[in-house]
């Protein structure tokens, strides 16, 4: 057997934290995120900042399929943490990443993701700091799940949360809505449209990080993911204890999202969003924000969904529907949909 | 039924990013690991270190079985960062927590290890900032598994590092070794002297702080988990170019752990340690290093194991066998203990 057929599958051994750990890190990890820091292989990343004012978040990503059109479960796990760094207000600056592999995974798939995660964090200006390896069985995790956390350095004089809100700050999303959620689940089920449909998944810190250092009226941003744009509504008209008017006329979203959706018995404002934000804004500054966001390839469809309104007995999201009716837009239950990210 | 009986265990749902992932934050996760910070529930924690001089790592955390003699997952997800953080010489300040959830896991289990975590992150003195969780369906994850994230802030004037190592420097190890692995091995297989082993499991921080701003010799710290102590020393090895000389007869390792190592074939050199550092410090600065371990409950038992030597022709670990020979210490080759931490 040659050395290449040996290693050709991770086996349980790849973590066992021997020779084999170390061929991995060696061969198929390091040489993928060439960086001081990490080739330095110590037991934590050192690094240096200009200040110690930071964000810290993680996530864990166990998305089924592990590819899909538009991405794959490394992108994301990229875009993910990066995101939840910038919609916070600041600049991400280091991840770590963590793989949990099922015995047998394909070494080329391992590959393919670990490819992907490079890319993308180039992409995002962020480097993969520190990281680590566990295998389990066959049988005792489905294939591969990863888990990255991130720090980011906060944009100075930014000061983003739900205590900013006010009546009457408009409400924005930087393009179409649903596109990752409808394109897993209809992967996922195999159905015909699935081809129109692609993931929105791209990370946002470039945009936001312009917009947080060009526009004063900025008050809260979040990234609609698991529970889409009607849960962080909700999340924001809970927290803030005033409520939220949408018009479904404005709300930008793709026909082929809009079918899919249909089909399955989806409502597109629960779906997972990978590339969007939600930003809420002071009237005097939304126009500002909006041409910062047309100017950039991940804001062109830019979009005024909503504003915050009074409560007249309990906070509530509610939406205008096409016809001129009226609709509450309540918190997801949770069963949409597993495994979306 | 009532809403304790539907919610006794964890369903897909709850990781939906809807209400039920909300119920599961705000009764379970948020009462655990009271702090501001992550009370705030934005998509990043914000923190406020006094310099941007810091560390980062991570480990997710597999073990089987979730609870043990001397600890369970939860413990053991926080002692492993702590300790991460510890060798590379910061004092660890916040840990992110990543939760990966079998659909049908009892929710009061969960509870024990939040319980767990939030016990040992206090002793630890480290907040749990930013988390998340994710559900999988039953059969796609075997129970649960636990990432957890840290940052430290790295300790003024250390500079730890292989480059630091001299020939001459001595190798400390603060107690007895193998003790987590063979607890863990021995209770899997379910064998008789089970009951005398007992997990080392234990957060190092406040030792290496206290013996990093005591003695200026300190050369390097880790913490020889898997792989055990053989691979810590081997990395050592490999990295400085220099070769080590130990003494088996110097090797805290307590007689249970000796026999079931037997008994099963194993090597307690590379059994996994969870509450364990190997130190190199130079000559002068060993007694005061002896001289602080004994005075910590979790260093009494202290031992120099042996030292660093010139190279004659390729870096080796040696051992000086009892009777007086010569053995090589090889880099474990991975495949000792699956799924230990």
């Amino acid at each position: 057997m040659t050395k290449k057929t040996k290693n050709d599958k991770i086996l349980l051994a790849h973590g066992g934290g021997g020779q084999l750990t170390d061929d991995l890190i060696r061969r198929h990890i390091l040489p993928s995120f060439d960086n001081e820091i990490l080739t330095e292989m110590g037991d934590s990343a050192r690094l240096d900042l200009t200040s110690g004012s930071l964000c810290l978040t993680t996530d864990s990503y166990v998305v089924k399929p592990l590819f899909f059109r538009g991405g794959d479960i490394g992108k994301l796990a990229v875009c993910g943490t990066v995101n939840d760094l910038a919609v916070a207000g600041s600049r991400p600056v280091a991840l770590t990443l963590s793989l949990i592999i099922e015995d047998g995974f394909k070494m080329e798939l391992l590959d393919r993701i670990l490819s992907s995660i490079a890319k993308t964090a180039r992409q995002s200006h962020v480097d993969i700091v520190a990281g680590d390896t566990k295998t389990v069985e066959a049988g005792a995790a489905d294939k591969i799940f990863i888990n990255t956390a991130g720090i980011g350095a906060r944009l100075p004089g930014v000061d983003l949360g739900f205590r900013q809100i006010a009546v009457g700050d408009r409400i924005i999303v930087n393009g179409s809505i649903g596109d990752h959620g409808m394109t897993i689940i209809s992967q996922r089920e195999d159905i015909a449209f699935q081809t129109q449909l692609e993931s929105d998944c791209a990370a946002l810190a470039a945009l936001t990080c312009q917009l947080l250092e060009n526009v004063d009226g900025i008050r809260f941003m979040r990234d609609p993911t698991r529970g889409g744009v009607a849960a962080t509504l909700n999340e924001i008209s809970m927290s803030t204890g005033l409520s939220i008017k949408i018009r479904e006329n404005d709300l930008p979203i793709k026909p082929a999202v809009q079918a899919a959706a249909d089909m399955l018995g989806f409502d597109v404002l629960t779906i997972a969003n990978e590339g969007k934000f939600i930003v809420v804004v002071s009237p005097e500054s939304v126009g500002e924000c909006l041409k910062i966001c047309r100017n950039d390839p991940l804001g062109q469809e830019v979009q005024i969904i909503g504003e915050v309104v009074e409560t007249r007995d309990v906070p509530l999201v509610e939406m205008e529907t096409r016809i001129g009716g009226r609709r509450i837009v309540q918190m997801p239950y949770g069963r949409e949909l597993p495994r979306i990210c």
